[in-house]
């Protein structure tokens, strides 16, 4: 069951993990992979600090590949999940809801919301509205439909409601329409970029198999461990456009800010906690100029 | 059932009621209280002018509360929106879905058409798509899909289509994405102010409980009536904007429209009747130069 | 809205009409013509004698038909069945549902529990859950799950729940898998045929269209009314089986029991109360020895 | 798409293979396997005598398997019945639905219908709806939703209806409740035993795969072709009961009644039309004494 | 979230529990209140002999109250049910469904399924698919839809099939259509009576609320603990029939069968594993001659 | 079947058509007539120069009407598409989904993937998700959804997975919020507009009928089918606004980009394939300076 380690976790450590200091993060994405691209290298930071970051896909991904399929690709799934979480050093569960049929559905609405709440969380990340996938347009849907309703007591009574909404972020997408994605929070990962790679490619059937097969480049993954990272890193790093610049430097200070080679690009949601730069400052304590 | 003292008052009167100059009007919330919040204001001024105004709720709200719950406190909800009724001069219709759960079905539609329809809508009144509230932002789905569905006569065959496409309006938010409310519409509801507050008082549970919960100020709340409808009215007086001050002095002139004091705001939604200004005039008769 | 006479004649006369020596008669079918056939001698008996029944159609009739369909259609076969309820001398109500495409959802089971509730039903007559068309045996799952939950008063809490589960009662057919028809409770209709024949003949998109259309014989259909009431008769006489006989001898005595030539027969469902012989006699003051 | 080499074929020899004398058989089942074990041997003699047989899979059996799944093992299936279809000789269609997850929904209700009409049947064969699988329950739900619509035009307006309903059987079970499998026709499948074994095996991964997975028997499967016929004939050979002995004499007379090793039991779904039994000779045309 | 402490308890000691004589059993109910109810007696004594009983309640029971409701409701019937658990020796579960309002989706049967699963069921128990609630007969349905379903391994993904599919077993109840319950396995009661009714007794909001509120005997109700103990077992003492006499004394010989006071019964459902007497012995150790 | 036509002409002629230089495309509408009023010109375009163009109605038409409705308006809707299809030189396929009840449900995506990769399409076209009909704004929801989807094998297994996402297109519309359509490709179909005209005219119930009903102008519609046709060019002559002009002289050069007299725009949906500049010229040759 998924939810049983994330639980099993908090039995026992609550105490401890849980302290005053401590930030509550969950990364939603549609795909075992999506919440590692969007926001892993900001997880590593946070999970590096002491911080507690849970990763949840919504689907199991028994979808997504050209030769496998069904259960038998959601336990492949499923297991370099529990290695990327390792990795990162983040709790990474996987809903086992279809890859490429998920629906935004009051069911998996109410599970969100009580994963939202069992995490007691300060911040949740997700995907915007729009975007190429409808399972990643679905996964918005449910995020925005679950803020707010975490603290109503009512709904998903079984589950005990949050004291306050938590702060909810976009990560960063290309598309324009019908606006273009604002980078609210730019967080460095440069010191993190490694790390998220390596974790990343834990995912193995995702990074060297599917997305290769959808882009025409198979045949070009390479077989060495040590030269799939390169050659992952070097496809999958992400560039910094000017507002996002602008947004490293408010953030970081001038000098760091136009230092930094990698970061991840955050959009406040307004349907969460609207903080003021000081409370950002405190849900983000990397960031420091 | 709910349909019904709407119906029997329809069935005695509509030959007074709904003679040619009464305008007839119809706002729909997601909750027994939005309809006030929104446009009770308005709901006055039309109410006081002899037009006909209905509020529907279409959820029971079964659920926002912290200590009650279900069809129990369905049935209070009821009760306190037949008294906020009678308050604003205006008929309260509460519809029978769970509060919290409610999703844009094509039932839910059909019976929204039906309302619109059985009311001979001039105007439509709802919140924009996009809220803080899944509620909220469904709704304003459920209306904008009964648009134009009014009029059609094979849907919904039950009941007669209507013979125009109603305007239909959004109430304000201050939602700045995708794009911001836009004021093309403001109603002076300075001399309505008053007994708005009041009749909005009539839904205890929320706003002398709930709402104040969920801000964490229940404890703030006054305990006789009257100290409750001041502390209400301060709590709830709406503020007016620039753009809203603009369109103040466009409806009712440079003098008036600089002093009024409270105001409730409408954007045309693009899918109803696009009304030109004096239509406009005609369907909202207050605004006056 | 099809509640809305119903409710307007329930609230003027229900002092009158409800008092305590009337007994309140729910018939549910699937189309509009179904409560007709398998309990309109009964209806009519229990009407003669100032009892209140009331027809319900779960579907609107859109769909059963050769050449017409649609809104188009069940505008007729609303028309009909107003009609038909007059010559019954009963209440007829068709909801709005697709012909065809009933489906044992909550919506309709909760429509349902609402409309035997404001009827105040003492008995509730439908169909078994065994029957040649899907609608019938959805509908007959429907009138189950309203069952017992009529009481329930969280259940649709916008309408007042029963104080007892009413007797719920099934309609003849000759289906013998998995179990045949138990005519518990058989009605003499002998005097009520002519009237049965007259009303139902108020459906002529049923019985002169549709129903000869699908058996073939649509060119026997006689021109003149009284013609088509005779050829309706013939084709429509209901036959009585050995067990109905006996049946008939039990409550009606012997000597009537024996020459009876018309009845209608119902067998008990076991999710409903459990009546006995004396309380038969007194929810059908026409069995008489 | 499924229903394409169907139609090609009905395109072009329709007015050779639908003449008069042919009789038009549909065996629909859940999995790609389960027309075959139920009603394959008929299939063999009808398809012999020239008769027009299409098997319908309603799930495209893409859970059933201890290794493989989703797409990936459908289109292994959807293979596997096209083999199979050609060894027993009849059209095999498998429609794309999840495997495990079959819902009586409208959906696929209205696509059975279409399948039927298209084939033009006066033979629809299929489960009862009492089984272990849930799969077979809901597709026998769905066979018997579609009795009957198969007549009305309005249904599923795309494709011309039946001009009258054909005769519904349901195939062999063991299960008592809530009453026994009747056994009203008996086909001898003796001569068509082997073919029957030749074709079956077409589903290697059903057969030689998943079902000895689940019988624990999986390492007794024989390598060689040759041998797993033998296997799979001695796993797979029907016993014939007393009541199906009794049948087998009714139809085919006291001597060859008697000798007959192997056969297919059919009982007639109350839902269809009620043939006699001349008429049953006439559909079975291989039931001859 | 419901399954936490079970899996809490699986993880920490199933090496212990699970160890190879012990039975693992789970019953499963649409109330909290059913499992107890109807094999409260036969968990107490499973639990005596140190095997492992989870009862499940599938809905949250957030509706069954003539004065609560909703979320709130759904609290105090879940503590109920917690304290129920500890009386009878079991784990018990309560699912998050709307009480009254349960339908046999796929969502609930593949948490049914996962529930079957993680306790590695020898035996389920639960309602026949005959009762007089709705949400009882959905019950059924739904553990009928996860019967053979466990040990399918791409159902469910995320949850390891059983290897066996358990045997499954029906609840007794007193409906006699299609048939009769049947009381294959009968169980000794009688020193187990005293400690389940004591158990029962924690459901205070059903057993002294609502039910006796649905019975019009809420004022007889006791004040004192001890009292309503004694009411509440008068109220609920099982009567043994003929049939039940009868397999008393097959199980338990000639004189301790007919001594028997009380006693629940079970009927085989034929979708599980069908075992033989011995094997009934085995699972159900209790029964002794 | 609707899909049926459409896969004979792809099998005999598969090989002739989608030759290398052949385009296909893909324009799907909520109704039969949607397609020929959005981009009926340019499909005249594509047709003419040889390429192949599918029209694709999602829903069959069965409710658009003042008189007609249900199965019997879509036989006679699904006739004027065949008609449509003709005049225009494509293929016309009108699905059997309800008129005015389309939801973006999963089968109804699953369908348009199927579709849209049958044709091996290039070019998929159809309305934005923002609009006066529900049904239209669904339309541009499901086709949303099938992008990218489109190339993924184990969603529909049963067909094909296209080799890369088409280029999606939105045609035009008037709305302005959140965002105004943005014409980046602008097609020239002053030749082709007598055509698309009299194409258009085969829907006779839609352009003669329900659409003059809606605009209240009945009584306007001439007798005579050459007078008619002129009426509907004169109603139905396409605007070009600034954009418009600005995006044809771009891709027609300044000449022939200020002398066109009636056009077709195309936004490009950010779902799809982005094509560069030359891309769409190959897409759409008739671009040319």
């Amino acid at each position: 069951m998924k939810k049983i380690h994330l639980l099993l976790l908090m039995f026992f450590i609550s105490t401890v993990l849980f302290a005053q200091e401590k930030i509550n993060v969950v990364v939603i994405g549609a795909h075992p992979d999506d919440c590692d691209i969007d926001a892993g290298g900001t997880a590593i930071e946070f999970a590096r600090a002491g911080h507690n970051v849970l990763f949840v896909s919504l689907t199991n991904g028994d979808a997504g590949h050209f030769s496998k399929g069904g259960g038998a690709l959601a336990k492949i799934r499923r297991a370099e999940a529990q290695e990327a979480g390792k990795r990162f050093g983040v709790k990474y569960i996987v809903l086992d809801n279809h890859d490429g049929e998920l629906m935004p559905t009051l069911d998996v609405r109410l599970n969100v919301i009580r994963l939202i709440r069992q995490w007691n969380a300060d911040v949740v990340i997700g995907p915007r509205p729009n975007d190429y996938h409808p399972d990643h347009r679905n996964t918005a849907t449910l995020i925005q439909d679950a803020a707010y309703m975490v603290i109503v007591p009512n709904i998903a009574p079984d589950t005990p409601p949050l004291k306050k909404n938590p702060v909810f972020l976009y990560t960063e997408d290309n598309f324009q329409k019908p606006y273009p994605f604002q980078p609210d929070i730019v967080v460095d990962i440069t010191d993190a970029f490694d790390q998220k790679i390596y974790s990343m490619a834990a995912h193995e059937s995702q990074f060297f198999e599917w997305l290769p097969w959808t882009s025409g480049k198979l045949d070009e993954v390479p077989k060495t461990e040590k030269e799939r990272l390169k050659w992952l890193a070097n496809w999958r790093k992400p560039r910094i456009n000017d507002k996002e610049r602008q947004a490293l430097v408010k953030w970081y200070g001038e000098d760091r800010g136009n230092q930094i080679k990698y970061a991840e690009a955050f959009e406040i949601c307004e349907y969460g906690s609207q903080p003021t730069d000081d409370e950002i400052r405190k849900l983000f304590p990397m960031l420091k100029k």
